[in-house]
């Protein structure tokens, strides 16, 4: 299917500036004309901040400059990086055609409504029943800032709202530390006491001298300033250190009955535990979470669901490009270009030829597909390892969390294997919601994924109820179950290379082989989100645009 | 214009239960009729939690069980307080007028949009010429989740969204700490170096034995393990105290270049500054803002600007009990009713005569009004010092600070008179954005109600740009700005008990002169908040009520 090259006109009209441009471009290439551009302040880039590599979309003016053409690309796997790839090469006029074996484009980006239906490769089959409006991101749920996923969500004209990663209100419970059935701690109460605690020690040793080495006596008192405010205790008591830089509760705590009008001031939630029972009881061990690069607040999420995103870029590529139920089953690169075999939605063989091909399929599929590529290729591919990672959606009658727990969205943490639950960021006060019943990884996925999806919701709830009460069972409507390591075509939530290596030791998988490219997430710093997908498809078309535009 | 009695039938129709409870409510009261209520599970609250004191709203079927019926009620003010106390003695069929002498209901709960225009006590003429779309809250700006605001949006159909009270990506900046512009530091950095350090110091102390009277072995394992997490330290180094526990940064302080593909690991932000630098900085007195039980994240925002409470509060209340621009002039306590005397829209004097009376003015200007309440009430009144808050709305033609900070809300905190700069929750990547330049209180809100809106602006912008560079100054639309101490009618922000008192002192207020009762937030447990309004109304309410219902 290599389709006829269209030539951009060479002899289009342009500014003296541009004919520069373009004498600069004949005569030393793209890369000389890129950095020529650059140092015009010309050269656009993905982020005004300047805080990334910069990124240059190939454009067709591009090829006005050198006598090339766009040439046809295909595409395997239609996940945020195959799509990724074909819009970018899209803007410069490059005929991508996208190969996408499941009924649905974006890969791991993908969400549950109402009549989504999965077959599992243990035959579990499940339709969701969700109600209008209710939806489940069984993949990626939550995009950070810096990311370039905001990028592409602008340019894509992708609404978003907050996804609320942390809630001082969402509860901890640790059962193996020995909380009981229905008394989970909120996180507001946590950190109040361990912040507290911390603030009364290190008060204590600095003003008794135990730090002098490494403190001026300035740094003291401006660390003891620090430690009043931060854990909200008492000042010093002079001539009696244990009474000093107490830590004795507050409101910060949290409250048994909220502050009203005269007569209600408010009541305390009960007694503070002693130091030694807060530091066992693990609750500080989930604080750090929020201080990660790319899990602190504020994050973000697409208005009605993730998949927002991979439909804004099949809009954008066009759907008559991007052909579904399509798996590769062979994979030839020759001399001239790459014929590429797959079996379409009708279950017939077929066959497509490009100029170029890239593989944006999970590494440990794209190894199992016949291919010429050489054995090394297919080492590299197997050493990213695939991991497990479950997702149940449950949607309940009522937004009980919200009525009777004044949760609305955040994170709930567990030492139980379900992991973490998620209460929903969209639709407050709406009357019915989703919650995510576990998100967990690793064994406790596993434990899951063999379970059949009625147990997996029962053994959730199950948990569930331990934190939330009866309602946790008596509201429920319907769920909706994810194990990646058994879904078709995908069989990985991420993969991480394995051995001590690093995604910088696989060169195999950074060049490209003969005419064939490789793109994911997994080719990038950022595996598991979308920002990597984003940045790996992004330096593939940079390197096949440069190629084809060197010719 | 007392109105004729509307007795509701007591031979309406019932269920055996129901008739139990008219046989209670006629022997023992109202009060004794909640309480079998509340045995029997019948009973209402406000809130499934039962964290807040139960509120039990009036309702017609109440008079069935008694005899009596609804009276007459003027509401003076037609803030929140005003507007719920009309609200929910609605809901039982009083007949209420709320008297407002703003042209607009809401009170200090202003949401500034095109067209809307202020006059201030200084002649200070202002007309926003916002964008479509774009709007200012001038007073209230977010809810906590525990707060009764968020029942009411529930109940009257407000749409809400979060409010980013908090964002890692966010900037601090302390001139008076030797901060240079263009340099300021986002909050993330900040707190990785500040928790960096404190971990460091504390378990140096720990380890080296400072806390061994306070800490068990297992305490002492359990801080440590916790520390190198919170902190993102070094761990021990045997034989070498001063090389362990060592804070060195890392990832949370976020990077200079983000990771993306291959060859893209993130480029750290630079070097760490050393524990004195980080003291004396003074970026950790702002931390402690989150921990607050009422500013914790998560927080909420209606849709489209604060005034839709108000405005939902209007409309269940009915327009026409509403008289907008009719200022209080005389209040007068009769043995049998009340007389108010008020100038209309018109200029016209008129007068209204009800049952009941409540004023929810601020206090302060409602000592100024001539009344028969005697002078104790004044006092109490009086007693209640306004004070000063001031905000300025800055529309920008671009979101610059989402395209070149990646800064998606959240509020960024400064030592400099304006204290502190919002960012817009709302409409990420759309075309335009409001930011609030300033919100401060006290000697900064009375230097910057000194000057003119323009001068305002000026200054506020000048700041500003030290922050965020020029475009601050070059992408700015228009400005509104509020001074809410000469803001007519209400002259204050907020009124706390002076004196040494407490609200719980000023027993004056918290029961009715004659006919006459007092309600606002200033009235609560909740001063400058709208959950201290609602409180208050709903104290009122019962109150007035139960007097009603007693005959």
């Amino acid at each position: 299917m290599s389709q006829p090259t269209t030539h951009t006109p060479l002899d289009a009209p342009g500014s003296s500036r541009r004919g520069f441009l373009r004498a600069v471009g004949l005569s030393g290439g793209a890369g000389a004309m890129f950095a020529t551009m650059g140092a015009l302040g010309l050269a656009p880039t993905a982020h005004a901040a300047g805080t990334e590599a910069p990124f240059r979309a190939p454009s067709a003016s591009d090829f006005s400059l050198t006598g090339r053409s766009a040439a046809s690309v295909v595409i395997l796997g239609g996940g945020v990086a195959g799509l990724a790839t074909a819009y970018e090469l899209g803007k410069a006029g490059y005929r991508c055609t996208v190969l996408e074996a499941r009924d649905v484009a974006g890969g791991r980006n993908f969400t549950v409504r109402g009549g989504t239906r999965q077959e599992d490769l243990d035959g579990n089959v499940q339709t969701a029943r969700f109600s209008d409006g209710v939806y489940f991101n069984a993949g990626p749920g939550r995009i950070a800032q810096w990311m370039n996923t905001m990028d592409y969500c602008r340019e894509l004209g992708v609404e978003l709202e907050v996804f609320s990663n942390t809630n001082a209100s969402a509860y901890i419970y640790n059962e193996k530390a020995g909380m009981r059935p229905g008394a989970p701690m909120r996180y507001r109460t946590a950190k109040a006491d361990v912040y507290g605690y911390v603030s009364e020690l290190l008060a204590k040793a600095a003003d008794q001298g135990a730090l002098d080495a490494r403190l001026t006596a300035d740094d003291k008192e401006r660390l003891l300033e620090f430690l009043r405010d931060f854990g909200d205790i008492g000042g010093r008591v002079a001539g009696d250190p244990a009474a000093s830089w107490r830590y004795t509760g507050g409101q910060r705590r949290g409250l048994a009955a909220d502050p009203g009008g005269v007569g209600e001031p408010g009541t305390p939630l009960g007694p503070v535990p002693d130091l030694s029972t807060v530091l066992a009881s693990g609750v500080g061990r989930y604080f750090s979470f929020e201080f990660g690069y790319d899990q602190a607040m504020l994050m973000f999420q697409p208005v009605g669901g993730m998949d927002a995103i991979p439909r804004a870029l099949a809009r954008a590529i066009g759907g008559r490009r991007i052909q579904l139920g399509c798996a590769v089953t062979r994979v030839t690169d020759r001399a001239t270009d790459v014929v590429v075999e797959y079996r379409d939605a009708g279950g017939r063989t077929r066959s497509i030829t490009a100029d170029y091909c890239v593989s944006a399929l999970p590494p440990h599929i794209m190894a199992r597909i016949p291919h010429n590529l050489g054995g090394e290729v297919n080492t590299a591919l197997n050493a990213l390892r695939p991991s497990s990672a479950g997702k149940i959606g449950l949607e309940y009658r009522s937004r009980w969390w919200e009525t009777d727990h004044d949760i609305y969205g955040g994170i709930t943490e567990t030492d139980m294997d379900l992991a973490h639950i998620w209460y929903p960021s969209n639709g407050f006060h709406s009357r019915r919601g989703l919650i995510v019943g576990y998100y967990n990884t690793g064994a406790n996925a596993d434990a899951y994924t063999a379970l059949s999806p009625a147990d997996r919701e029962k053994r959730a709830v199950a948990q569930g109820v331990k934190i939330h009460g009866e309602k946790y069972r008596t509201e429920l409507a319907h769920s909706f179950s994810i194990a990646w390591r058994r879904t078709p075509y995908l069989e990985s939530a991420w993969n991480y290379p394995t051995g001590g290596q690093t995604i910088e030791d696989l060169t195999q998988l950074t060049e490209p082989t003969g005419r064939v490219y490789f793109t994911g997430d997994w080719l990038s710093h950022a595996v598991a989100w979308q920002h990597g997908s984003f940045s790996s498809a992004r330096q593939v078309v940079t390197r096949l645009h440069s190629r084809v535009m060197a010719g």
